[in-house]
């Protein structure tokens, strides 16, 4: 049997190991349009902002272990272009312009996700980048390596855009953030976005909420970034609005799509095609709060599905367990972490939420180095149960989630989660953790 | 209606205030035989290692605020000596001699826990220590202020036992541990507790296992504190080879008692007689693995011990949640947290446990900063439940822990547990937090 995959990242390599580690005898051939697979794509601004580390370091398995230890025909340089399911074929065009094609049994599309880049002028300038692929980190640390760039314009405010400023400013480099919507992070609780916004003040990073991006050109100066009412000369633009499914192989094979333009999956990873599994980034997900198809694109799920897809091809048969929105970041001396839904997303499901956020302390009463801690729950009147969780504190918040996400998966309500018995000492927070009070509180709003 | 409370710690000045808060008509009386309540005992180590804070930092609230702000009568320097359930009559003494005696119509005894004292030689000399209540940590702070402790001993290795090592330490003492059984946190793996071993060597502090004690004396050069094959002349030693429910009042009178002389109660408090509830360290819970009564004294659990008997005393019917022994403590650089059975509790409550420990990362692969993360997880074979996991690492094995720990109380499968979605971020781990690693590993073997 033939188990042909497109994509040789987190998702694609994770299934050809898993596939060939089941079945020794089975033909695992990987498709790869760029010359990178297996890396570390999380810990990019964290290599950027380092200038003694090479990109190169975040490989964590190269392409010739994947072809001489596991056997695994992976194939770099291959850009698919089509899938003709019914004679399950696939076909593209290599980086020299060679046109191929191969046959599968099995196909797992793992093509991931890109950033989305603006379509107005200037977008496909020199200086004007973005960052998703090994590619990419390479293309923005040899733009900066050279030192001329002094000012640097993000447009964006989510995850990746907030992890760059601070690599940015790590640089030394003068950091604008423009974005048109005009809330910062705008699925947090208010009271939550002032500590991150006061903490990227602090640190010297000027933010511009509400201005629409205009355009990008170059003058003599260097470039000219435009946005309604601001505007920015600088050397470098990143653009980090956001990422969106690589799904167009998909759709055009007829594939069912989900949320975001995501290819929908079933909790096997199929596709609505039998043959032909999706997993990582392109592929959506069931919520385990709303037991509804989502699309959340990040790591740990993207390893998960392919191990699915791969074992579910090997004839081992594997449910996927559905996500939480489990995800944290580090900004600055800040941890953010979230887990389940946010008010709005509770009430767009038809639960009926209601939330408090609380200021808690790192760690206990009249220990030094204390610091506060704001946690904000969600919880659903109706049901009395918990829907989400998010944190952020200078410690402690990246490991906490991790408690909140379990009683999702097991559906707890607010109030049995508040009687869970949770670690205590005086460094680490107070004899009721943050998140226990917070519990406590919402439990009299419920 | 009369609420007595014996004892003025956590458990007693919580379910005082609580009490007060539920039933502002609700007379409260509570009898406490030091001058202390309130304070932040876990905090002492800390406190102690600090010369340049008092011990009174600790004390959270003051006497006078839980009399004229919250109208609960607290007499501090009453001992209670003894309880007439027909009679619901308690009598004891003051620190002036005088004897007093007081009625109840509900009493709650939350007496808490006394360190263990060797029976032997020398135990009761100026300079031989122990610590547990403020007055202990005041007579400790005093005795080192001085200047003139440069040698410590300190017999036992438990929580309290390395705490106060690493506070002597930080104060340039000279530090000797000694223990008569030869395994260092006999209930931790044994990979884990080579971790902790190395980080006491590292901080120079001196371990000498299976030695039993047999005295100290005083010498003209200082207290001569004397082992099986090993002695030491020092300033000091600390007995901390744990702590016992002070549980004879409740015994004396007839109640029930539970695990290791604590009292019993059910889940809402109450002991074996109806009209006497207990709280706090001296009384016994529930634990959520194997739903049969455990002693295991802990701050929350104090807390919410003492919370549960003032609601049930006025008549807010509330039922005690288990405990999961959830517990942490740092010690130098690392930070050590269980929760759960261990691999020897499993069998002894009849589940056919297996074990893996792991060597996971505190980081992501090629970030900065990353060391090694230690994991044991523990399942049952039969059942595929999980049971336990402890958790070495120099961060983020605090509130990591805090995730198993709300598994247990849903009871949750290894396998279930191991399709949790966690949170990853470079700076805080692997894409597969260690915890997922270990639950994958041990699947393997259920």
């Amino acid at each position: 049997m033939k188990f042909v995959i497109i994509g040789g990242d987190a998702a694609g390599m994770s299934a050809a190991s898993r596939a060939r580690r089941n079945n020794p005898d089975l033909e695992v051939v990987v498709l790869e349009q760029t010359e990178d697979v297996s890396y570390s794509a999380c810990g990019m601004p964290y290599n950027i902002a380092d200038p003694f580390r090479e990109i190169d370091d975040l490989v964590v398995r190269p392409a010739q272990v994947f072809r001489e230890k596991q056997g695994i025909d992976l194939r770099t340089g291959h850009r698919v272009l089509s899938i003709d399911r019914s004679a399950k074929t696939i076909a593209g065009r290599k980086e020299s312009g060679e046109e191929f094609q191969v046959d599968y049994d099995k196909l797992l599309i793992a093509t991931g996700a890109s950033p989305i880049m603006p379509d107005l002028p200037g977008f496909d300038l020199p200086g004007v980048l973005a960052l998703k692929s090994l590619e990419h980190g390479r293309l923005i640390k040899a733009f900066i390596s050279g030192g001329q760039v002094r000012v640097a314009v993000i447009i964006g405010m989510g995850y990746i855009a907030l992890e760059m400023s601070e690599a940015l400013r790590d640089l030394g480099i003068e950091v604008h953030m423009v974005k048109p919507r005009p809330d910062l992070l705008p699925w947090m609780h208010r009271d939550l976005a002032v500590m991150v916004q006061k903490e990227l003040e602090e640190n010297g990073v000027n933010l511009y909420l509400g201005h629409e991006t205009k355009g990008v050109e170059q003058t003599a100066r260097g470039l000219k970034a435009d946005f309604e009412g601001v505007g920015f000369t600088c050397q470098m633009v990143l653009a980090a609005i956001g990422v969106t499914p690589n799904s167009k192989l998909a759709a055009d094979a007829g594939l069912e799509l989900g949320p975001g333009q995501s290819i929908s999956i079933n909790r096997t990873a199929q596709t609505s095609d039998t043959d032909i599994y999706a997993a990582g980034d392109c592929a959506d997900a069931y919520h385990v709060v709303t037991e509804e198809k989502t699309w959340i694109p990040l790591a740990l799920r993207a390893n998960r599905s392919g191990y699915a897809a791969a074992d579910n091809v090997t004839l081992i048969k594997t449910e996927l367990p559905g996500v939480a929105g489990t995800a944290v970041f580090k900004l600055f001396d800040l941890q953010i972490a979230r887990t389940g839904l946010t008010v709005k997303e509770a009430a767009d499901f038809g639960f009926e939420p209601e939330e408090v956020c609380i200021e808690g302390r790192t760690r206990a009463f009249a220990h030094p180095g204390v610091s506060s801690m704001g946690v904000q729950i969600v919880g659903d009147k109706k049901s009395g149960r918990l829907l989400g969780m998010q944190i952020v504190a200078r410690d402690g918040a990246a490991h906490r989630i991790n408690a909140p996400a379990v009683a999702l998966h097991n559906k707890m309500t607010v109030d049995e989660f508040s009687r869970t018995d949770m670690a205590y000492a005086p460094p680490f927070g107070p004899v009721w953790d943050p998140m226990l009070t917070a519990a406590n509180q919402l439990l009299k709003k419920l």
